[in-house]
């Protein structure tokens, strides 16, 4: 095994966010689910966005911020996402670029455009997601960058992979490479809902191909259909060999064999939008798993993150983390 | 004269923002003048574009900002001015109406796509605007709705109408159709190197056909060459019926025929990004004007918006002005 070019490489839906404010009302008129990401149809798009209030663009997409909060830590991050040859698809290549992240899949030409997602925030910070992913699926096994994935130490995928075949197909080949060049593979379950949709395969992915598991705890609630989170952990903790349970403002729970750390939540002023919070957790993570940290060193940057991106509008840092974190001395 | 539909509409550069930060040096580098808006090609927007770090697309354009200010108090506003029938041309227009304005000129197809500046937010908050005005100039006679016009207290038109001959031509129908209803015509300066490319045609606009004046310090210092702020308001109040001068952070200045008001500005905890703050002084001061209140506390209402939109990213308020406005009992 040769030495490992990227800390990470990551593959997911290449989102551009449009985000906007609303009641909770708002929520229950248009039959959104609070705090909960739900796929859309194009005409849906468009008669939401007609409907709610004025908006701002930037770039998001969960493992695509994950990426971007690896290279504010000065980490280095590879994204394999695809976007259409349009303005949004533009947006992203741009920004993710400028922050840092290696991303060289070619945009698409004439197939769907990028994808976007509309993303409500409630007066109380929390985000609630609607997503049309275009051409962000068309990831088939040719675009997937077996090269790229060979030369990081960590290959990171999103749940939502799978909530559509070709990109499901192109996340099963990402991992088979890793796992072939001796790579870790790590895994995001994006939703509660997305893991309703897929418990048996990422049961048996997690049993049987995964070696970090991120989750939250609606999340790892849904995929062992426990009540109790402490039943849901033990559970995780069996199944994986490391374990990344968040719990908002409860902190996280990390388990690496018979290792356990609780990590208390970074304190927050004021949160403004919840957007980011789990992916850049597992940004922070990552950094510090990947440059040797202890795992409840490994915990603190991803609170510390996630305290970062929900004090803002968007999923994407405003502040360099390696300066905050070095200001805490981790 | 029949009573007024709007209270104020306004004609005016159709712009999307692409807002990122930078340091001073980028700005050396790159050729921009700190603090001023520079027209720029379509090749100088993407190597610009290329260069600079992460950002976020917000709607924007100067005269646009004031109407969506005026609908935040509460006031009725139009807006007319010129997008294609491309994505940021449907970000435009759905963030203008969902704000509350109303905007019913058709977008342009097959022409040149919807404007974009580039604005560089440098660590002190101040903006320095690189833009590209593509289709927005293409406000020809015929496009200019005459009616709409004839039913709004006030006509507000942009100094950087004058950039282009076709915005300049509708522009000045648009002064004369006000005139001929009776109505009052306004008109901001824009940016002192506008005003020095237009010096001439804005002092002859001033003293002929313009009801009320807008300007900061350093567009009157341009307007009459002058050296000190004292001498060109002395000029400005001699040229108008309604002069008001903005000054920063030293507050505002109004001059209406024999009275004087001195406005010092609202306090604001940490400067962010100035993006719009004339703009919605502006649209304090107008709303307030049709409303009938006092000069003075025209100019509070202008500082309170001000300080509202310079103390985060975007040129457009993120609060209600209107309860802003309650809350200090104006």
């Amino acid at each position: 095994m040769t030495a490992a070019k990227y800390d990470v490489v990551g593959i997911g839906n290449a989102i551009v966010d449009i985000i906007g404010r609303c009641n909770d009302a708002f929520l229950v008129e248009h039959g959104a689910s609070k705090g909960h990401m739900r796929l859309v149809e194009a005409d849906t798009v468009k008669s939401l966005y007609d409907d709610m209030g004025p908006a701002v663009e930037m770039s998001g997409g969960s493992v695509a911020n994950t990426m971007v909060g690896i290279a504010a830590f000065g980490g280095s991050a590879a994204f394999i996402g695809k976007v259409a040859d349009d303005e949004f698809g533009r947006i992203f290549a741009h920004d993710i670029r400028s922050a840092g992240v290696t991303f060289t899949t070619p945009p698409a030409s004439g197939r769907a455009p990028t994808a976007r997602s509309l993303i409500l925030v409630t007066p109380d910070g929390e985000r609630t997601m609607n997503t049309y992913l275009g051409v962000s699926p068309e990831l088939d096994h040719g675009e997937v960058d077996a090269e790229l994935i060979r030369t990081a130490s960590v290959v990171y995928l999103e749940g939502y992979l799978f909530d559509r075949p070709e990109a499901k197909a192109a996340f099963r080949q990402a991992a088979d490479i890793a796992v072939k060049a001796g790579r870790q593979v790590a895994l995001s379950l994006s939703d509660s809902f997305c893991v309703d949709r897929h418990r048996a395969e990422f049961l048996d992915l997690i049993r049987g191909h995964i070696d970090i598991l991120f989750a939250n705890e609606a999340e790892i609630l849904a995929l062992y259909q426990a009540k109790a989170f402490e039943d849901a952990a033990r559970m995780a903790r069996g199944d994986t060999k490391l374990a990344v349970l968040t719990r908002g403002s409860k902190g996280s729970v990390i388990f690496s064999g018979e290792k356990a750390a609780t990590v208390a939540p970074e304190p927050v002023r004021s949160v403004v939008d919840t957007t980011g919070a789990g992916d850049l957790y597992a940004a922070g993570f990552l950094y510090g798993l990947t440059a040797g940290k202890p795992i409840e060193v490994c915990g603190r940057l991803g609170s510390l993150a996630a305290a970062e991106v929900i004090s803002h509008m968007g999923a994407r840092p405003e502040q360099s983390l390696a300066k905050l974190a070095a200001a805490r001395g981790l």
